[in-house]
């Protein structure tokens, strides 16, 4: 007879793993979830889109285990210093993570609203500004994994061309609105879609923070890197720049 | 010579006290910045938009020092039961606030952009959107500093109309720029604002269902109450609905 080890007591070692794996796993699906999203706008695929979408309640699910493990490991084990940090950060990175899969799922639903017209719009500056991302949401999830604070630096420095891209695609789309009014619905969409890219990189920069501290107990600067506002940095992304500074929060 | 207090060490209930009006603090300040952001839009207040964004590092700093006192109540206190659910929904709604002045600050920064052409869009049902989110900040800022189940609960009911106004929102934007080309860089920022207005609605409805679930160790439904899927809803509060469903995501 097989022997039962559902009940037989985990180690606190075992737990924090545990906690780990729940984490890496989360990072995986929102991951999946992005690039799923992205395949959704650049290939016209319809299945990845509603993919991306059917994930969330997986997300949401593990960041209430996450939360309810951590509440545990708090409760019954009192971890200290590092792993305490540690545990604290696992309780913030949901968050993002959630978000992130959240944004994931909204760009992929309104890539089935975007109706291109051949030749009218030109969707490379938002390609390379999704590779960008998930660069960074990448790197961000492998510094969660293997608590490695350069990694999380890495994301941290990297925002800055996120948010260049972004300010570079906005005045790019709202040139296409004003040159066609047939554009706007698209454009529409499209710009909520690099909003959303913008956000999903600034997560992975909280994500970059939150693990920084957590592996060394001291806090990145206030102000993080920011683009946008440097409008010369970014005419050669986009030749269609015009004098509006678009907001990158 | 006086006794310098600062070396007296605090009880439990003082620290955890101190947590509560830490958050109140936090909650005050970003319901202030929404105030502020909305003046800035209704009554073209310039000083009002500048005052929302100075107030970033401050909810920023808070957000600091809240999770440093969580790390230092669980690392020398070892709270239990609720109090361990308080603080751990505390880190997290931390976040949450920190967002929605972000939004807020976003709303105050775009403001300054907008030009409006007399009588050409009307900020009507933005208004309106705005009223009902400052009412759902400030009860889910009273839900936690009450611990308030009930007023969470409200909270979680109403952000189904948030999502409305932003549907009929978005619809009527729209129409503003297809009607003319010289709407279309107002409206592109009125729909980040009616969209960062939203996102604050639904941060607002996060923090309801964290301090429902400190409070009554219960979790509301994985899936709230949605809007903006129910366009016939919106109707009546934009006489110039599209065929087109925006995302409310």
């Amino acid at each position: 007879m097989p022997l039962d080890r559902s009940h037989i007591v985990k180690s606190y070692e075992q737990e924090l793993g545990q906690l780990r794996s729940m984490m890496a796993r989360m990072g995986g699906i929102v991951e999946n979830q992005v690039a799923l999203a992205l395949s959704a706008i650049a290939d016209r695929n319809e299945e990845a889109a509603d993919a991306a979408a059917r994930q969330d309640p997986e997300v949401d699910e593990l960041e209430r285990e996450v939360e309810a493990l951590a509440i545990r490991l708090l409760a019954l084990r009192s971890p200290m210093a590092g792993d305490l940090r540690e545990i604290v950060a696992a309780l913030k990175i949901t968050g993002d993570l959630e978000r992130i899969g959240d944004y994931a799922a909204s760009i992929a639903r309104r890539s089935l609203k975007i109706r291109m017209m051949e030749g009218q719009i030109s969707l490379s500056g938002l390609r390379s500004m999704g590779r960008l991302v998930q660069d960074n949401l990448r790197r961000s999830i492998d510094a969660i994994t293997q608590q490695d604070s350069h990694r999380a630096m890495e994301v941290w420095h990297s925002d800055r061309a996120v948010d260049e891209y972004y300010t570079a695609l906005f005045r790019e789309l709202v040139t296409y609105m004003i040159e066609d009014a047939r554009n706007i619905r698209t454009c529409t969409e499209l710009l909520f879609i690099a909003k959303n890219l913008e956000r999903i990189g600034d997560h992975a920069t909280n994500i970059a923070e939150r693990v920084f501290y957590a592996v060394t107990g001291e806090n990145l600067p206030a102000l993080r890197p920011r683009g946008g506002a440097a409008a010369t940095a970014t005419t050669e992304i986009s030749p269609t720049t015009s004098s509006q500074e678009p907001d990158v929060r």
